[in-house]
């Protein structure tokens, strides 16, 4: 078995979100890159940006008492960062269901690609129960799957 | 793409290790379980006892200049892991090359099981240079795979 | 202003705890030493661990909705920790007062003295509000005091 | 012996830099407010800032084999952050020496007062030994200085 490799760009017509990151020295490790770890929370800050682009800010799902828990996650390392680094990390949503979604993502140093990841999220209540995404939040994600 | 299941248990006859881990809190986060990175790190906890039980401790291999890096990380979450939970993570040797191999891991909390994983690593200098796994160690390796 | 320098023993007869700490990777940085932020996180597995031997186990207060907030913190650095060390952390409760209190830490490597330490903490409600410690809670702390 | 309160603004005259930064999930613990242990971090981000802007950027430190060690760190904590809070990290110079020197902080939330903290650095080589502060970033660094 192998970790698959992620697609290394969004399908065509996905909308897309993409933050930039300045590697601080608490990112890397004695190998002197970034730890791999590191790279779990470059994808949560990119998907932040996703919701607030294309659906709403993700504080209003938690003030609701909302959490779109990770299920899944997978990541594919081809070239190490360093301190100093300026990365690109650009996301979009592969796929949506009724409870869960998945996002596809790319880090990228000056268009130079270091990693393609996927996380997957089921939609949560505070005691943790599955729940069906909103229909309002569903319809504006569902706008942003490549057509 | 779904990320893939990893397997929940060792193939029959790999050699394993096993780690005892409880939670601090600063494992979690606001949805008052702990944080999916988190995890990243009990691996890394579990697959360093590994080399000590199997190999050698990772420690040598850093003192001649040599790292095995991350190339690949899949983990599929089940159930959540909270604040001073005792968790045990376990791990064996999926497979081996000649410069890469894998390792699978079992969280598990007093039985339960929480995430199954899988990490990718190659061997790699100091200067990021891929190296072949050297015969003693590649010999010791090859011995704790399931036959 | 200097950062004062925390006494490097505990007083004559408090009780202490002590936990041992060996360095995994992820939390050296690219000067291949300990990452500075990191020795808090030791603090905290010292306090918890001080509890559980002198008061009661942390997990009851947060049950009750009850947490020692830090609300101070201090650290003086000697010498680096490399990655694999063995650490042991010791701690002892330096102060107490009727909602807040302080712990003092020291850090060694077979040892050797690498950091010392001071947390103070108050004692607040899940809301954040002040809180005196519990009648049975301040009697079993004060008697780990230097008498 | 208490942790002192590190001063609230920079004195008059000195020259400062501030950094904004969003809180991440990533940084929050299950108390539903950042770990005491992130700010640390948030102090590393406004110092790279400062550098920046007063003297140069750290990684042409790095890259001559140089680092500011910390030696000793600081933080009083006044009033918790929260996720998805927007945060103002303000830092200066507080004073300088021929291989030493200590930066104050204060970290705000739209004008909020949250934290204070001073962090002391040694400049060091590769090889941990203490290094004069080269004579042209001294300079720099003390016209950074309160007057």
């Amino acid at each position: 078995m192998r970790v698959p490799r992620p697609p290394t760009a969004p399908p065509d017509g996905a909308k897309t979100a993409t933050i930039s990151y300045r590697v601080p020295f608490y990112d890397t490790d004695a190998m002197r890159v970034v730890h791999h770890a590191r790279y779990v929370h470059y994808l949560e800050l990119a998907r932040i940006e996703y919701l607030d682009l294309h659906d709403r800010p993700y504080r209003e799902y938690v003030a609701e008492g909302l959490h779109f828990a990770v299920t899944g996650l997978e990541v594919r390392y081809q070239q190490a960062a360093r301190y100093d680094d300026r990365l690109q990390v650009t996301c979009w949503l592969a796929w949506l269901k009724r409870v869960s979604l998945a996002i596809g993502y790319v880090v990228r140093r000056d268009g130079e690609l270091l990693a393609t990841a996927t996380t997957e999220h089921a939609l949560v209540s505070d005691d943790g129960k599955l729940v069906a995404i909103p229909p309002a939040r569903h319809a504006l994600l569902a706008a942003a799957l490549a057509p």
